[in-house]
């Protein structure tokens, strides 16, 4: 990849691809030409980068000549349509949607985990969901360590996971709630004001819904673990844009918690918030805004002899999606 | 027990002495004499009964002569003080505190579970901890069918559980934040609006917190099951009146979800709220001021042969403290 690249962001005005770009300002990414692109509903509009008001284009097949690297948060249907495009105009697309992540063919990275697996690829990468993700950061170093032989989740979905306009509706049904009116349901099936409901995606014939399945599956590819058992439980909550999980998990050497709290200290991408004196432990509106997946509440299981449990919290529009993005362009860069 | 018996109600002017209060006159518990008894500080004040206002009067320890029935909903320490004098002045008390839960002596009951356990009270039933309770409705019915042999709770429990101050403390939050204001700590120790947290309370030396380890125990009592394993991780959502759970169940014989939902089908005490197609599953807003807990989102587990995931919501007030301790003043009733 060229260095400084010129990078290509579909689906720019979109709750994650304002986060790609504060990222790729923050974390100084060598960018030469920017190209902005969404909907014909979204273009004409401008956005700021490095103090510059770019203008936001209408995304067509022939957007990305000259993209070396082209960041794509615009759902499934959209990457399906434009990444063949951009990989033959020669650019490497980074892909926030679910389109290629099962593709045996298509590497699904975390950085952190399994950054090796960017070797083979062939013009995509996909970038993994949001809550598997933040699961994969403090569960990989564990796993190293002493082998994971079960994971049973819980979840504490955002409402960010749905789009910006998914926490545009908690805030407006929080106001009618507190007003004594009828929460107005429009993004999401169930009011999530002052309410927690069963992830609103498809039941498969399995019982899962899509995201839990999105869980196991990618987990079981990022931790090249296909047998990995895995049972998840993905529930949304009245929070606006960090998840939180509450995880057990049965090691097949035993790991005390001293040990996963000394394991989880020197980690990448983790910090450690565990302390039990002042009951303060990972939290959603704590890890808003940090790139570190918070983990905490580190103890035995009492219910199985090689059982730890634990709980985190992790940005879901930071390492659940933009700067796990901007991660594996820097790693691309870096090859 | 005389019937119409002489009741009163220690804590009638907190969150729980409110709903007993209506619940006795929902369920037309046979009333003779109403005596409402609480702090000084709430002394004075008049409620509501079968039309009539009725006085708040401060608690001593002669407060009890005459009395059949005491409800006492005022704190561990208050139950510790008085339920000895009740109990001399003939009454029966149920003790909605954590005084005399594990007490062996002391039948902790909840009517649906081991409704028989009352046979040999001494003056005092307990009533279990509001999580424990919830928990205890559909897994009963399960465990006599299939046996339990291990239980992973993850909860989303309400302000409610922290009394009427603290569901103010959650309305209060809320209009600050969403005004863009720092939010006002009193009664929680984290801010709850739009956030999650560790349930604020003490942690042990077993790293459980207090509500966890009551879950533990209370369940493994009422079940009769000393060895019960159970892992449960107690977590505070902005929610204002009732728990969810989320639930996993490994069960010596294989318990299919067809069969599980057959049973709870017709189980006392618990709604099947469990359909796939319409992504409609068990939501504390809707479990919100009915006698029910719901359950569903049945399904197998697939990181266990014998696995069975789900997940419930109860009202926090009423089978969790309030209408449970009315049920089981109904069973002495009878006895």
């Amino acid at each position: 990849m060229r260095n400084p690249a010129n990078v290509a962001i579909l689906g720019a005005t979109g709750a994650v691809g304002v986060e790609v770009l504060k990222t790729l300002e923050r974390r100084k990414f060598p960018v030469n030409k920017l190209i902005l692109l969404a909907s014909e509903r979204s273009a004409g509009r401008h956005l700021e980068f490095r103090g510059g008001m770019h203008p936001v284009k209408a995304v067509t097949p022939s957007s990305f000549a000259e993209v070396d690297l082209a960041i794509f948060s615009a759902g499934a249907t959209r990457s399906r349509e434009f990444a063949p495009h951009a990989v033959k105009a020669g650019a490497v697309v980074v892909d926030n949607s679910s389109a290629f992540r099962m593709d045996p063919a298509i590497p699904l990275v975390v950085p952190e985990v399994n950054g090796g697996d960017l070797d083979r690829h062939r013009g995509i990468v996909a970038n993994p969901n949001c809550t598997a993700a933040i699961l994969s950061v403090p569960l990989w170093p564990l796993h190293r360590a002493a082998k994971i032989r079960r994971v049973v989740v819980s979840t504490y979905q955002s409402a960010s996971g749905a789009g910006a306009k998914a926490m545009a509706e908690l805030q407006s049904q929080t106001r009618e709630v507190i007003a004594g009116k009828a929460a107005t349901k429009e993004v999401f099936p169930h009011q999530i004001a002052f309410n927690v409901f069963s992830h609103n995606t498809k039941i498969a014939e399995n019982g899962y819904n899509e995201e839990e399945n999105k869980v196991i599956e990618e987990t079981r590819k990022m931790f090249h673990e296909p047998g990995l058992a895995i049972c998840v439980t993905c529930i949304r909550v009245p929070v606006l844009r960090a998840h939180s999980e509450s995880v057990l998990i049965e090691t097949e050497r035993k790991l005390s918690p001293e040990e996963a709290r000394e394991i989880l200290s020197r980690a990448p991408g983790v910090k450690l918030v565990d302390d039990r004196a002042r009951n303060h432990f990972p939290m959603p509106i704590e890890a808003s805004g940090i790139d570190e997946v918070l983990v905490g509440r580190l103890r035995e299981d009492p219910s199985h002899p090689n059982g730890l449990a634990m709980f985190l919290a992790g940005d879901q529009l930071l390492k659940g999606a933009a700067l796990n993005a901007v991660q594996i362009a820097e790693m691309l860069l870096r090859r």
